[in-house]
């Protein structure tokens, strides 16, 4: 049997829900504290668990000696105080996603955690969605030969906020094009538009490189009117297309490839064979993703598992999503990324 | 009655028996004339038309005097060289797309041309395709609202050949926009990638901009699994999405779009209202579109009537499709547009 | 400010929950009480509502002299002795489709209903449904053309219980077609497989003939591999197809027909012109259907507003039922209805 | 090498120039006589084919000793006449389908050629369809299971024509549902509605009962405003479906069943499991099914192959067309099939 740890979460709006009833279900973590300041999130809270206990204010959470962890669910800008004060605090710390609005704050969390022996996880929830979990073993095989590129698209119409469609958007198709990939990107290219507020953007196109050589683009945008969630990913052997809006079949692989030919008119004339077989869609894990999420913070801070989405897999994020903003305005040239080291 | 203009074709491989179908079956062209080095491609278009003359030597056209236009659907290399030879011979000119391989090649058949008094026409054929002509006219109506942004996805598996992606498909992409908003874009911030072959680029991905302040962007590619051909215009009253691979129903138009809220707290938090109406699929005019290619040629030689792919509007293209190029080996830095006066 | 009515629930399993979370939150019900001989339904519904009152034995929900309705969500053997139990009660009375197993049952219940002047309403929640309301609306349209034939399917992978096929799926058929027609059929004709335990229809056809001359169909199943729910209703001069399954545009309409030519050629060949212009999808009211059920069953007691499934529209569905039984036990051969007058 | 035969063409209207075509294009066939009342449908085969000999009067044909066969693309109304002349003069016989209009005629074909020692093949093209052949391959393999059902529905907006809607497209849905399950069945219970044309019926549906106890469906329709071409087969073990109208991965195999529990209350209560696993397109034989057509006309009279539409299954085809008939005007009433013996 696990040992039990006690967890408090601090925001309780749109995403803070679904973590409470989450660890509310979890036999192994007990749902202790909920933060909000506002009381009307508080009191849905309170009708539905009425043995959380139920604060305005998060450093209550912290002050509470027997607590072994928060989970923050409050937008971008309260991350990195809040993470920072939970590890002062001694506890560890499940974050939404993006970890913070700056490289450097990440870099800085990294290492507090580092010399508090505290866990971060960043929730890119994604990472633990069946399909992704299908998308990254196939790309891993060798039958699926060398990995040409990856296109994603995330297109609906709405939600603004503060907080842009590359800050809102990103962190998506990023996190999960790292993991199937297993490799941090090198470089970005990104054009952004502000359609609707001249300040805001609510459309944007990335450009990513990876050091495998791979290319990766992003198209993000809050002003379609279709909502399309489409990754693509274009293998030399087999190409695989994740469709997250369809029912059912959201993964199919093709078995198409490209073949170069070898005899010199082929080569000369830059002649390919395709190769075009059966189509398979594969049975997923319909487990919700976040269930997972919350168990593989428990096995983080109870063994040496590693997440899927440590201070680390967070913190280059970050970094992709500041260097797209600086390319945004240098007009699309390319941002050579830099992770800070330890 | 129309006049009774003479055409030859240069060029029976993929592209050009359509051509000759389209100029043979029009009832004012008298399709005279077919060039082609490849004895297969001749003796294919003699048994279908027994009566068009037949020559592998494309001077063979321009030396008939009496021949009113040529139409050359050769390979982009070629273009510089026949359409200035044909004008020179007092040819009017139907050429496929794109005109030339430089903007510098096409200014100067522009001016031989206007020296010349006689048409170029580009073979945008697009441009004449019912659901274009929707578009264009949809875009220009004021209950569409501002436009916000294109987005244009043109992928598939496969045509390797010489010439690159950008020059393979961008043609289509950048004429379409330019025809559905009426101006010319102002820069280009482009991104492409080589995955089959180190020196050619099989996937690459443009984004322009518009003097009105419209972003537009294409996503081109021979390395998808399934093949997309779809145009999506964001406007601020209503949206639109051409799906050319839908057998019916290519364009839905939609009555939805987003709108700006004036109290202080929505402007503050950036909160906006979205609309969401009636999604409408108008009924298209389903004429060949090459047919009314050979008619507006016919029409541009015969009345004062401009076509909707003057050697303007293919010189734009160009100079596009250079800029691209130029982004590409500048890694994403935006290219200036700067379109040669006359 | 409309009369508060009270009302209590028998049967918390599977429909239950929607009956009394829909007249919880209608402001002029009150949701008193809730029956089920199942301790976990009763409990769950506790936790959530802890003001309803619980039993395990719904007659006293009968003997409560001001209580003014119950609502019935039990399986269909239970309806008559429930409804009729109630109404000798001096409740009003909303009950689960299908009314009641025979036609006998639902005329006894029509006339006790009508003796102790009590409303019953059946819960064809469809009815409500906004797609239905758009699909009943245009066929009274004279630009709709005459109807020709409907045809639906409903057929998806599971659910197997006591009751058959035919009482599980066929009354969403057959009242949404009555009650876009307006009348009530006329014949019936249907063939059934049993194919997973043999004395148990789990797959049906059924031909429905309705005074008006329309054909109507409908194919139920649950046995197969996609979920299909789709009805289409061809008319001379439109022609419309409701696809439940989409996520948007669920209704479709074609400005589509059929026109019989009358020149002497034509009509000796049977030659007719078809029309093809737009599709529409209308925008459709999105109100959850049972919202306005429960809505309809207040007003039906407080005013003299007929609801959309009287008694009489649910012995008619009874009687379609029955009828086909007896049409699959005689292997096809037409049953003519016969509907019991007052 | 394969012995050359020779053969005549009776009809080149509609479908007579595929059949021409692929003729033509075989290295085994001599394409020699094209027949047909229509003189522009002569003079289009005579610019097309010069070295075909052409002939108003089919009986020309029948006259040249030479000719080993011919293939009669008539209206069914003239194929027993034609069928029958064409084998008292010798010659080998490809006929559309239907085979004849009535069981009776049939038969006699079938004892005519066997006193002559001549072929008869009835053109089912659709069982040299790649998709079939996948589909009488996967139904024959243990994996499968069961087979419980199997619906068509083949409907689009029009063809009308003398010939109703069940001659017209009930040929198809037998013949590849007969050739799937390799059995003729042994009942049917149609029924058919006449909207357009009183006397004419444009929307029919049937259930055909086999011997091996599979329960099958077909909905015809020229009145529906969206063509669909799909047939289900639902087995116990998988499931598949074959969308004609898709432009790729036409057939989709289900890993999906239910499975009977066996444990006393699970039966007592009807209750099932279902198995849901991966689903797979397999790549089909692409090659056009006509050529294998004529192929194995070929084949059949130079080798002891039998055709996959042989005369009894061309004679089973028209006995379900017949009683299905015989079944409309009794109102569905089953009609027990009877196939006569040699």
């Amino acid at each position: 049997m696990d040992e039990t740890l006690s967890v408090g979460v601090v925001g309780a709006g749109y995403w803070g829900p679904n973590l409470i009833r989450n660890f509310g279900a979890h036999p192994s973590w007990d749902m202790k504290w909920v933060a909000d300041t506002n009381d009307v999130h508080l009191s849905k809270i309170g009708k539905i668990y009425p043995a959380i206990a139920l604060t305005k204010d998060y450093r209550d959470l912290l002050k509470d000696a027997a607590l072994d962890a928060v989970a923050i669910a409050t937008p971008v800008e309260f991350h990195y105080d809040m993470v920072r004060a939970a590890l002062e605090a001694g506890k560890h710390v499940l974050v939404e996603k993006p970890l913070t609005s700056t490289t450097e704050e990440a870099r800085r969390l990294r290492e507090l955690a580092r010399s508090r022996g505290k866990t971060i996880m960043v929730d890119h929830t994604f990472l633990y969605n069946g399909a992704v979990e299908h998308l990254r073993q196939l790309a891993s095989e060798k039958s699926f030969g060398n990995i040409f590129y990856i296109d994603s698209v995330r297109v609906n119409l709405g939600l603004f906020q503060n907080s842009d469609v590359i800050y809102d958007l990103a962190p998506h198709d990023v996190s999960i094009i790292n993991h199937v990939l297993n490799e941090y990107p090198v470089s970005v290219s990104a054009n952004a538009g502000a359609c609707v507020y001249s300040d805001l953007h609510d459309v944007a196109f990335l450009t990513l490189r990876y050091p495998s050589g791979v290319l990766a683009h992003a198209h993000l945008s809050w002003l379609s009117p279709v909502k399309i969630r489409k990754l693509s990913i274009a293998g030399s052997n087999r190409m695989a297309i994740w469709d997250d809006v369809e029912p059912s079949e959201k993964v199919k692989v093709y078995d198409k490839g490209v073949e170069l030919r070898t005899d010199e008119e082929s080569v000369y004339r830059r002649m390919v064979s395709y190769r075009v077989g059966d189509m398979h869609a594969p049975a997923l894990d319909t487990t919700e993703a976040l269930t997972k999420v919350v168990n593989a913070f428990h096995r983080a801070i109870t063994t040496d598992e590693r997440t899927k989405a440590t201070v680390d897999d967070g913190l280059a994020v970050v970094a992709v999503l500041e260097a797209a903003h600086a390319s945004v305005v240098q007009r699309g040239a390319t941002i050579t990324l830099d992770y800070p080291a330890d």
